[in-house]
C-alpha cells in the first residue's frame, strides 16, 4: 500500500505539471460554438484544445451558465429514428456493420463531448463537477434526469473498481489532501488542525482513503477507524482526549465509527462496500491481534420513520426535556428494534440509510445503542442512537450475496427476539 | 518521463503479487456455466471470483476452445425487439426511466461479461488475447464480427489515451520487457541480445515506448530512433556497426527508423499518431540542438500495387537480376513518384499503408530513396525503396487536419513535380 | 527534483517502520553498562542491539543524564603514550600494520560507540540530539570540548553532501514536515497554519529545504522565497497580504526572504552555502525569465556594534521616540556604510554574521534599506535596516574564492563610495 | 523490499543525469598538478570540480598511470612530528583545540583528496575502483599499503550497513545489472542470457543482492536461491533442467547455493553476513512454510591443505582415475572430517574459507557431500566436494559471538564424531 502512496504522489505532481501547461491556452469562443465544436472536430490534436477551453471555461460557472452547457447538451441527444432503424436492421442481420450502427444511434452526441473532455489531464474532475451540478438542477428540471443517466453511466465504466488506489491517510499525508479531509468529513466533524492531527496522530487511530488515478488530488472515499479493546457503545469513548487508551498491540478490535463519501458527483456509484473490507484486511495483515471489525453506526433516518408510522411517540421525543430523555430507555428499544428488524418500505430493504449501507455489504447489525452519541444532532436525527455493525470477514461474502439476491437483513438474534417480543 | 518509469515499476510489482494471489482459485467448473455464471450474479465480489476462474481458463486455450467461448458468448446478443420497444418510449417521452432502458436494451450482455472481467487483475490482457484470436478466427466466420465490434468499441474506451504512458527503453530496462522488444521488432529484426544492445546502448540511439497501466508488462507500439547529422538515405547507415556516429549534442535529426505495434488484439486503436510526436517534443526538450525529425521508411505495399497497375513494369523488377537492379533507377523513380502522389483506392487514400499512418499524423513525404535498402524481403515488398517522412512540429495539426478532413495528402514539391512530369 | 519527493517519502516510511520494529527491545541496564558493552562488544548484531537500547534512553533524557552520559564518554578518551608510540612506529617504518596503529590510536574508543549508533535507525537523529546538549552545556564544562569536536567531525563525514536532497516545501509536502517548517522559521515567525497556507499556496511563493537521508524527517536549513519584478527594499512589500502579487511567468526576481537553520546539533556544518545555489539554478531552469537573485536580509549585529564602537549614537538610538526615528536616516546610512565596508574584528571578517554568511557564499551586498522592517525586534539588533545582496550566479564562484582565500568582501561601489566619504 | 527498488531506480536515474552533465567539464592540466590543487584549494565548489576532473583522469588509467597517481598521493603522507607534538600537548591539555589539532595531524592529506572526491558524482566508484588497483598492485610494493589501509578505512565508513538495501533480482531487473550478475558470478559460472533466465526465472529460485546508495550500478554481493523440501547434496540438483520443481507454497528448504561478492574494491568489508540473515527473514516473511535455511557450499582449500598436511594422500588424489574416485568415499570422509573439526592455522580459525564466512556468520556445517560437483574445477579445489552449512535463525546470534569471542566453530556431532573417531 505505501507504494501506491509513491505511485500516487507522482501522479499527481504529473497531472499539477500538464494542468499548468494546458491552462494557457486561452479563448475567446463561446461556450455553444465549443460543444459544437468539440462534437464535429475530427483530429483528435484539435478535439484536445477544445476540451481543455471547455474545461477552463466550466471551472467557477455559476447555476445559470451550468444549465446553459446542459441545455446545450441537451440538442445533441439519441436520434431514436436512426436507433429503430439500427435495431431493425441487425434484426434482420446481424452483421459487424449493423452492429456498430446500433452502438452509434444508442449514443447521443453529448456522450461524444463527454468522452473527449475526459481525454484531457483534468478532464474527469471536470465531469464530476459538472455531474453534481446536474444532480442539484435535476430536482427542477426533470430533462436533466437522461443527461444526468448517461453521465452517471460513463463515470461508472471510467471508476473501474481495478484502479482504486487505497492510501494511509496520516499526519505525513500532504497539507492539500489532509485540508479536504477536514471539509469532507461528514459524520464528527473536525473543526481544527489541532483535531484533525487527534484524529490521525495518536496510536489508536488509523484513517483510510480511497483516490483513482482519473482524479488523484481529489478523495473518493475515507473512513476513520478507532483501535480499541472492546465493542464501544458511546461515541465519546473514542473521541474524548481523555479515553483510555490502548497501543496498537494491545488491540482486539478494529472500530469504524465514521465513513464519508467526498465527490456528490459520484453519487449512486459506491465504493464503500469494496473500502470497508479491503481496510479491515489491510488492518488485519498489518495488526495480526485484531480479531473483531466493528463500526459505530448513526441510525440517520430513525426520527423521520418514528414520524411516519409512530406519530406519538414521535411526539413524546420533541417535548421531551433533556433530563429526562433517560426515562425512555425501554420504549427507545422496542421502537429501534421494530425499525432495524422489519422494513417498511416498497423493496423490503432496511429502513435506516446506514443499515442498507452496511447490511448490503454483508455485515451483521450486533447492537443498538441508546444515548449513544449525546449531541443535538444525533437526537435530532437518531434520538442519539448508535448502533453497531460487525464485519466477520469469513461471512461477508455470504452475507453480502444473501442480501443481494433473497433480501435477508443479517441481524443479532437478540435484536431479532427483541422485535418479536413486541410483534 | 522518469518519474512514470518508476510509478510503472510499481504498478507491475502490484499486478504480479495481485495475480499470483488470485491464481489459487482454480475452478473444475467448465467455461460455458461459468459466462453463464458472471451474466447472471449479482455480488461484486462473486463476479470477480468467477472472472478470476475465465480468465484461467482463457489462458492456454486452443482455437477450437476459443470458438467454444465466441459461440456461447454469442447466445448473449441484443434483444432487438426490447431495443425498438426502448426506442419508441424514449422518442415519446426522454425520461431518466427510458435513456436507461435504451442503454441497457443496446448492450449484449455478453458485454457485462466483458466488463467485469476486466476488473480483475490480468483481465485486460485477457481480453486483448481474446480479441487477437476472434480477428484470427472472424475471417472464416462472420458471426464473430459483431462480437469483435463489441469489443474493439470497449477496448477503445478503457485505452483512454489520457493513461498512456511514455517509457524510454534502453539497456536499463528490465529483461523482461527488452525480450519482448526483441520479439515484437517488426520492422528491422532484432536476432540476439548483442544485438539489442547495440540498438540501445550508443550514444547516438533512443528507443521509446507506450504502455498503459491495464497492461502494465505489456509494450503497446514502440519507435526506435537514430541520432544523426544528416537525412539518411539508406539503412545501413543507420543500422551499421561502420556507420559514422555523433554525440548527443551534435546531432540535429532525429530518425525514427523502426515504429512496431505489439498487439494484434488492439488493432484499429491507434497509438501511433500520439507516440511520434510525443517522442519527437520530448526529445526536442531534451535534445534542445535537434532540428529535424524524420523517419526512414520502407514502402510496403509497391510491388503489389505493381502488379496490379503495371504488371509490365513488375514483371521487369521480377525477373531482373540483382547486379543489373541499379538500371532501373529512372523508371523505379517514375513509378514510385506515381504511386505516393496519386491514389488508386476508393477512398483516395494514400496506396501506400506506411503512406497513411505517417500523412494521416501531419507527416510530409520529403523524399524518395531508390535502393535504400539492399535485404532480399525489402527487394520483394518495395523493390528496396525507403522513403523519408518529416514531422514538423509547428505544422503536425493543421496537416493531420487537412488530411482527416480533406483528404489532402503532404507531399514535397519535388516529387509532386515528377510524378506531375509523367502524367 | 520531483523524483527525489518520491524517493525521500519511500525512505521516511522506510525509517519509521524500522524504528517501530527495533523500539519493542527494551532494556533495564543502565546507560553506563551499555556504553562499555557497546564499545567492547565483538558482534555486529550485538552492537545493533546494545545500540538501540542506549538510543531509546537518550530519548527524553533530562540535562543531568545527559551530563552523566558525557561523563561516561569521556573515560574512552585517546590513549596519548599509545599515540605517540604509534606516530614513532610509523616514522621507523611507514608500514600499513603501523599506519592502522595510528588510526587506531588516534580514534578515541567513544567514537566507536557514535558510529555503533550511527549504524542503527533513527541512530543519526539521535547523535545530532546529543551534540545539541553538548554545545549547551560545553559553556560550562569545557570537559566536553573535545566531546563536541570529535562528535562534529563525525557528523560533517556523514553529512556528505553528496547525498543532500532539495526538496520543494509546498502546500502538497506532508503535514509532519510542514509543522517543523513552523517550528524553526527563525527569522520572520510564522503564527498558524493559515499563515503558512499564505507561506506557501500563492503564486509568488517558493520554499525549498535540504534533506539529508540520514535524518530523513528533519528539514536541514529552508529558505523561502518570493517572486516579483523589482528588488524590494521593505518586508512588508513582500509579506503583507495587500501586496503587488505577479505570476510566475510575469515575475524576472526571486527574493530569498528568510534562511532557518534547523538542526542546532549540526552547527558549523554548513549547507547554506550549497542551498542557496542549488535553489538560484533550480527556479533559473524553472522559470527561464528570472533575471535577478537577490536576498532581503536583516542586520542582527548593528546594535550590538553600535554599542562597543559608536556609543554615543547608540545611546541616541536608545532614547529617540519611534515617530522620530525618520530624522536619523542620514546619521544611519553613515554608520551602516562603515559598518559592512570596514572589519572591526581580529580576523578581518564582515562586523555582521548575515553579511558573512552571504559574502562568503559569493554574493555581494548592492544596497543597504533603513527601515527596512518596522517590527520592534528588528529596531533593537539591526535599528529596523534590511539589505540586499545579489548573487550573479557566474560570478559566485569567483567572489566565493576571493572571500576564503583573500577576504575580499563584495560590496557595490555606492556602498563603499558612501563609507569612503565618511573615512 | 519492493519499495527500495523503486527507490534505486530513481537514485540511479539521477546519478547518471548528474554525471553526464559533469563529465562535460574537461581539463587539460595534469593529474599531479590537480591532486596538490585539490588538496590545497579553499572554495567548496572549487574542490568539486577539481575533483570531477580527476575522475574523469582515472577512469581509464593504466597501470602505469595508476602506480604515478599512488606515488603522488604518498607525499601527502601523516607529518609524525606534528603528530607527536599533538600528542603531547593533548596529554598535557586535553582541550578541544589539541584535540582537533590530534584529528588534523593523524590524518594524512591524501585522505582530504578521498574525502572530496567521495563528494562527487561517481566519485564513491572511482575510489573503489582506485582501491581494487592498489590491491594489485600491493603484492609488489609495499609502500602502497598504507595508502590501502586508510582507503580501506575510508570507504568502511561511507558503506554504512544502515544504507544498504536489498533487492531481488529477478528477470524484471535491468538489463544492465543482470549483465553485472553474469560478470560477477564467482561459483557456479552463467554462460549465457538463456541460462541467465533459466536461473531467475523458474518458481523455485531466488535471488537477492546487496546495492548501496553511494554506487547504486554496482550489486556489492548477491546469493543465489533454490526453493526445494530437501537439503540437496549435489549441485546437479540444483542446476540441472531435469531437476524436481517444487512450487513456491510446496517448498520447505531455501538453499544459497551461489554467493558471490561483487566489488574487489571493497575486499575486507564484509556485507555478506547480513545479507544472509537479512535474505533469510526475506524469505520467511513471504514464504512462511520455509523451515530449513542452508546452503550447498564448495571446499575450496581443501585440496592445498592436504598437499600441505596429508601429501600422500593428496598424492593419491592426483593421479587416481576419474572412474576410481568413488573407491576413495572413506578416505575422504575421513580427512574432510579433520579438515573442518580441526584447525591448522595460528589463529585457530577454520582452515576453509567459505567455512569461515559461514561459521563466522553463526551457521552450523552440517553434513559433508563427497562427489557433490561433478566439475573438473570442484575435483581441483576441493576434490569435487559439497558441504551444508545451516542457519537456524534463532542460533545465528549466540553462535556468531561464540565464534567471535571464543573462537568456538558450530559443527554437527556426527561430523565431530567422524573426526574424533580417526585422531
Amino acid at each position: 500500500m505505501t507504494i501506491m502512496n509513491v505511485v500516487f504522489d507522482t501522479v499527481r505532481k504529473q497531472l499539477k505539471r500538464t494542468q499548468r501547461l494546458f491552462n494557457k491556452q486561452n479563448s475567446k469562443k463561446n461556450i455553444k460554438t465549443l460543444i459544437g465544436d468539440l462534437i464535429s472536430v475530427k483530429g483528435e490534436s484539435a478535439a484536445l484544445a477544445i476540451s481543455q477551453q471547455i474545461i477552463g471555461h466550466i471551472d467557477g460557472m455559476t447555476q445559470d451558465q451550468f444549465e446553459e452547457v446542459f441545455t446545450i447538451l441537451l440538442e445533441f441527444d439519441i436520434d431514436t429514428d436512426a436507433l429503430s432503424n439500427a435495431s431493425k436492421n441487425y434484426k434482420a442481420n446481424p452483421s459487424k456493420y449493423n452492429f456498430n450502427k446500433i452502438k452509434e444511434a444508442s449514443k447521443p452526441n453529448w456522450e461524444t463531448a463527454f468522452e473527449r473532455i475526459n481525454e484531457c489531464p483534468g478532464g474527469t474532475s471536470c465531469l464530476v463537477n459538472l455531474r453534481s451540478n446536474l444532480i442539484a438542477l435535476e430536482k427542477n428540471n426533470n430533462n436533466y434526469g437522461r443527461l444526468d443517466a448517461s453521465l452517471k453511466n460513463m463515470l461508472t465504466a471510467w471508476f473501474n473498481k481495478g484502479f482504486l488506489v487505497l492510501e494511509e491517510i496520516s499526519w505525513s499525508t500532504s497539507a492539500e489532501i489532509l485540508e479536504k479531509i477536514i471539509e469532507y468529513e461528514a459524520v464528527h466533524e473536525i473543526s481544527s488542525w489541532v483535531e484533525l492531527k487527534h484524529r490521525l496522530e495518536p496510536e489508536d487511530r488509523e484513517c483510510f482513503a480511497y483516490f483513482h488515478p482519473a482524479m488523484p488530488n481529489e478523495p473518493l472515499i475515507f473512513v476513520e477507524v478507532a483501535l480499541m479493546n472492546q465493542v464501544p457503545e458511546k461515541i465519546e469513548s473514542i473521541l474524548s482526549q481523555g479515553r483510555v487508551r490502548v497501543t496498537k498491540e494491545q488491540s482486539d478490535t478494529a472500530v469504524f465509527y465514521s465513513i464519508s463519501n467526498c465527490q456528490v458527483g459520484l453519487s449512486g456509484i459506491s465504493f464503500g462496500n469494496f473500502l470497508i473490507k479491503r481496510v479491515a484486511s489491510e488492518l488485519q495483515t498489518k495488526l495480526p491481534n485484531l480479531k473483531n471489525f466493528v463500526t459505530l453506526s448513526p441510525v440517520p433516518n430513525f426520527r423521520i420513520w418514528l414520524d411516519k408510522h409512530h406519530p406519538d411517540f414521535a411526539e413524546t421525543l420533541s417535548n421531551i426535556d433533556v433530563h429526562e430523555r433517560q426515562s425512555l430507555l425501554e420504549t427507545l428499544n422496542t421502537y429501534s428494534a421494530l425499525y432495524f428488524v422489519n422494513s417498511d418500505r416498497d423493496d423490503g430493504l432496511p429502513n435506516d440509510a446506514v443499515a442498507r449501507f452496511h447490511l448490503g455489504n454483508g455485515a451483521q447489525l450486533i447492537s443498538i445503542n441508546q444515548f449513544g452519541d449525546g449531541s443535538q444532532k444525533a437526537w435530532e436525527s437518531g434520538a442519539g442512537m448508535m448502533v453497531n455493525y460487525e464485519y466477520i470477514l469469513s461471512k461477508v461474502e455470504e452475507r453480502h450475496e444473501d442480501y443481494h439476491r433473497e433480501n435477508i437483513h443479517s441481524i443479532s438474534k437478540e435484536i431479532r427476539h427483541l422485535a418479536k417480543a413486541i410483534n
